[in-house]
């Protein structure tokens, strides 16, 4: 079972984290290949033990350390070969960033690599439609631009390498600094233990989960389309959306109904109104106290009984409902995966907070919350349930864009094809727009974030001190009568240090929120591209569809069917758009509120501060 | 009369100022060369007449364009030669700032020149003091330390060029960056018109005049020594204090008392408190309309009858008031000269409110207020009046440190050397202490501004512009009930614009109090090492008595009058301290209430504005 393996790179262990120190070139022995997640445990020559991640070695008798792959997509090749489905892109995660070093990530059977000279666009999820009006899909999303530094670049999509010279760590740019939440390693935090290991061939996610290691997205952003492109979208590997426009299979499961509300069509929406918190979070360990985690309590209003979740679940469930809904609503990417210092006290509550977002988020959705996964997700009974609840969700074949098959407009008129294709561009737009203003407003929002903590206080700080030292100056004049001016310029100099302090911890009060709405908003609207691709992408084939008539390929009949599913989908989006008008006016509302109240407090609380000090001064 | 001259330098004419553009190695023709005030009329080669400063030009025929001097220092030489007289620093113009160009300053007969290496101090005019703890008087003012670059120095004192490339323009490196107030010509601004050209061999002033052409130290900053350095101090280079120590002659005019009070020695105050007003600035010409000025009215609060002055009568008085009590009370600098934008409405302005407080100032001293110039400037009746006061001043003998012989301890008991020393060291390291506190003050403060005047208002503008930009984005939704949203959006991105402006005119409402008081502090403070100096000299020279005595040079009868002496100073000198302690606690005190009140209102005013802007936001 033992074997040798070469340290490609250096690799420094992050202390209490039963991690192994090692330096290129250093020869080690595997003591344990099983570990996952992207973990070995090796032997040194020294004989210490530890983890390091599998792809700082090379082994050298090679074993395949994770397999996995989809089904090859169906014949259906009569459709213009320029419309790649999605599931060509996988596999990105061969072209490396601007890394010095080469990673050795498996290359999986069943996927074709794209290469960056057929995405010109870089990884702008946008530039299909910009660049290509007519529709289409190409393979946009997480292609790599060449010669990409380290450090600042001006593409907010641009990959960054990440501490730890790790190939794949990447980080967003534009993130605000808030503290503590910074990648520093490349190593992937939620492993599989043995009860995920035998799952590994049901789907894409043990191949994504060696092709990621390590991969950190903050808040969301970019988050979609980077997970279809290191291959977390299934659903839409196995299909173009001609699987649906063509299919002559009958729905499974629940009907999702789309009726005509005062906004337009609108989804079935519940009574009542789902939600959760998410709270208390424990540290386990496992593997003999090997590794360690965090497990949150779920605790679903419905029912008011708290279920036991780790990070890893939560990626699961996210996997699932990329799945299933993907094409037809946007599943935002959860909060991002981080090593080094995950046990922080800091970051474990920012995790909670962006997992209690996207909960509810998710649980606000009539669709995705009304789900039979998402329903077990929130409330099974026990672990028997749970596993098997799992298996079932993992089987569900109504997924990509089978989920339109679901899909019932009740009562609602067939919509022709130009009014679909015009609805269609009008959320393309709006959703650009609305991206280019969250990304402006993060932006500036970074700045002043990074200002507010930087040199703003400390200006005060110095005001304060200025103050202060001249008070001090002043007692050594030998003069009388020197006190009162004295005693007040020095409660004056400690006002301006506390208002310093308040001006750096504010943003923490009122940006952070201001910020992670809007962040919550960028995963989001990261995540449109690929939806509206999906009916860009229909609607073309349904233009293709008196061609194929001609040519014998599909039945008039099989064209109105395609017409027919379009108007359906159509009525998804829409439907999928009014939610989320209804949301973002909510959230805008509420941020704002939240925002500006905290500023008045703060400034009231300046001039309070200040008015105090004033007092102390005397007139003569 | 006429005589050609080669250009220098460039030298960009400030349109409407009836000046002549030239370029360097043009020839031109002097067609006026007793304008005065540094400049001569000429005409180039295309016929154009107008004012060019005079040291840009080399006159064919050299005639030397100012002369004068003071006389010869008595002989004294059987003092320690270690201890130079203040005047033996004079024509340190000739060594010039890092300006590539070399000007063409005539060198004035009767002053030594010192050279740079004898003041390794540069001219912090506080290094004599530490450096040479035993006493002394070294030429530590003015001197250039070699090599400084124009733009950032890290010494506050350095030298820096001032814009056109002028050699002798000097700009504070620490000015705080009010608009208006740069230094962009090296031209005086007040130059002398016929009534003044006659009075020239009474002094060094004509010599300052050429000397200092264009010199720029803002709000007084640095301004004594460098005064003194451009021998402005002919009270000084007249005199050591031996020349008081040991002189026979009875004092003409008012005696100067000093009396213990509550505080120690304090100067006599008078029952009503002057003050004056400094207003109604207006426009005036001469020389046929070719060159202009600005007229101010100063109006007593005795009298209530306004008399005109232009700024060249201020700096007359300050000339004056500098001879006759610069060795005993610190005289601070006036506002600093300048030409370009001199009629700016800002500028005159700033050049009013800085005079008025310069004014106040002076009123509030005691001696300086009750002197015979002070109050000829103050209510001279007719021009006659004026002239004929004007004349007897510049002939007034009782100056230097002959002013000690006015002064009168009234009941208080002579003080031996070792008491007057260490009060004179006490004063010393106090002004010392305060000095480095205010110009650190300032430093700050300079921080403060540029950034609420800079990046700070514009992150605020973009904050407000971020929100407004996704307002628009909102409403092309085209989803229903957008309108209170987006209209609340907009209002809060219109107030963080407004904030955005408050922010950038705030530091006019309260830090530009904050800099002016301790701009003329800092000008203050600038006096002291040379008044201490003076002290710092006697006490070495009364030191020296004994070895006098035994050598035979002075008799015993001498030494006692030289420590009695010794001993009216000390008095002279702890009143002027009392003195200023009372201003200063009174300054402070009015100074940062006025800031802290303005604060108040600022930050109360921002959040009055966000409540607004809160309020338009609905909860649902």
């Amino acid at each position: 079972m033992e074997s040798k393996a070469q340290v490609l790179y250096d690799f420094a262990a992050e202390p209490g984290n039963n991690e192994l120190s090692v330096r290129e070139g250093e020869t080690i022995t595997i003591t344990n290949q099983n570990i996952g997640g992207g973990w070995i445990e090796a032997r040194n020559s020294r004989g210490e033990v530890g983890l390091v991640p599998e792809d700082y070695i090379e082994i050298n008798q090679a074993q395949p350390l994770t397999s996995g792959g989809n089904a090859a997509p169906l014949d259906l090749s009569f459709f213009d070969s320029h419309v790649p489905t999605p599931a060509s892109t996988a596999q990105v995660d061969v072209a490396q960033p601007e890394s010095p070093v080469t990673p050795v990530t498996p290359v999986t059977p069943g996927f074709t690599s794209t290469s960056p000279d057929e995405t010109s666009n870089g990884n702008d999820p946008w530039a299909v439609f910009d660049n290509n009006a007519s529709g289409g899909f190409s393979n946009n999303w997480a292609a790599q631009p060449e010669g990409t530094e380290t450090g600042k670049t001006s593409n907010n999509n641009a990959w960054q390498s990440g501490g730890h010279g790790h190939p794949q760590a990447y980080q967003g740019p534009d993130i605000y600094p808030y503290p503590c939440l910074i990648d520093l390693s490349g190593a992937e935090d939620d492993e599989w233990d043995e009860e995920w290991d035998d799952m590994k061939s049901s789907g894409g996610y043990a191949e994504s989960e060696a092709g990621e290691g390590g991969a950190m997205n903050r808040g969301g952003a970019h988050g979609s389309s980077m997970k279809i492109a290191l291959n977390k979208f299934p659903g839409f590997s196995k299909s173009g959306p001609e699987l649906y426009l063509l299919s002559k299979q009958q729905t499974k499961g629940n009907k999702l109904s789309v009726y005509s509300g005062e906004v337009g069509p609108v989804w079935a929406y519940p009574d009542y109104q789902l939600d959760c918190v998410v709270a208390d979070p424990k540290k386990g360990s496992k593997m003999y106290g090997l590794k360690s985690y965090i497990e949150y309590q779920v605790i679903p209003t419905t029912t008011n009984k708290p279920v036991n979740h780790r990070y890893k679940h939560f990626d699961w469930l996210y996997e699932r409902l990329l799945d299933k809904f993907g094409s037809a609503i946007p599943i935002p990417c959860l909060p991002d995966k981080q090593v080094t210092g995950r046990f922080e006290e800091e970051f474990i509550k920012m995790r909670m907070e962006r997992l209690q977002g996207w909960m509810s988020r998710m649980c606000r959705h009539p669709v995705v919350s009304s789900s039979e996964v998402f329903q077990l997700f929130l409330s099974y009974k026990d672990e028997k349930d749970w596993k098997t609840g799992k298996r079932k969700a993992e089987k569900d074949e109504t997924v990509g864009v089978m989920i339109f098959s679901t899909i019932e407009p009740e009562g609602l008129p067939d919509m022709d094809l130009i009014e679909v294709e015009q609805k269609c561009e009008q959320f393309s737009r709006f959703t650009k727009a609305m991206d280019d203003g969250v990304k402006d407003l993060l932006t500036v929002g970074n700045e002043h974030w990074k200002r507010c903590t930087g040199p703003l206080p400390k200006e005060y700080q110095r005001i304060g001190k200025a103050f202060q030292n001249l008070s001090s100056v002043f007692t050594t004049s030998g003069y009388e009568g020197e006190g009162t001016l004295t005693d007040a310029m020095t409660a004056a100099g400690k006002t301006y240090e506390e208002i310093a302090q308040m001006v750096a911890e504010q943003p923490k009060k009122d940006l952070h929120f201001l910020m992670e709405t809007n962040n919550e908003y960028k995963g989001l609207l990261g995540c449109f591209p690929d939806t509206i691709g999906v009916h860009k992408a229909a609607i073309e084939k349904v233009k293709e569809a008196d061609k194929l008539v001609t040519a014998g390929k599909i039945t008039a009949s099989d064209k109105t069917t395609m017409g027919k599913r379009a108007s359906t989908m159509s009525y998804a989006l829409q439907a999928e758009m009014n939610h989320f008008h209804n949301n973002r006016i909510y959230d805008y509302n509420r941020v704002m509120q939240q925002y500006l109240e905290q500023q008045v407090k703060f400034y009231e609380m300046i001039a309070e501060k200040l008015r105090q000090a004033h007092s102390q001064f005397t007139t003569m």
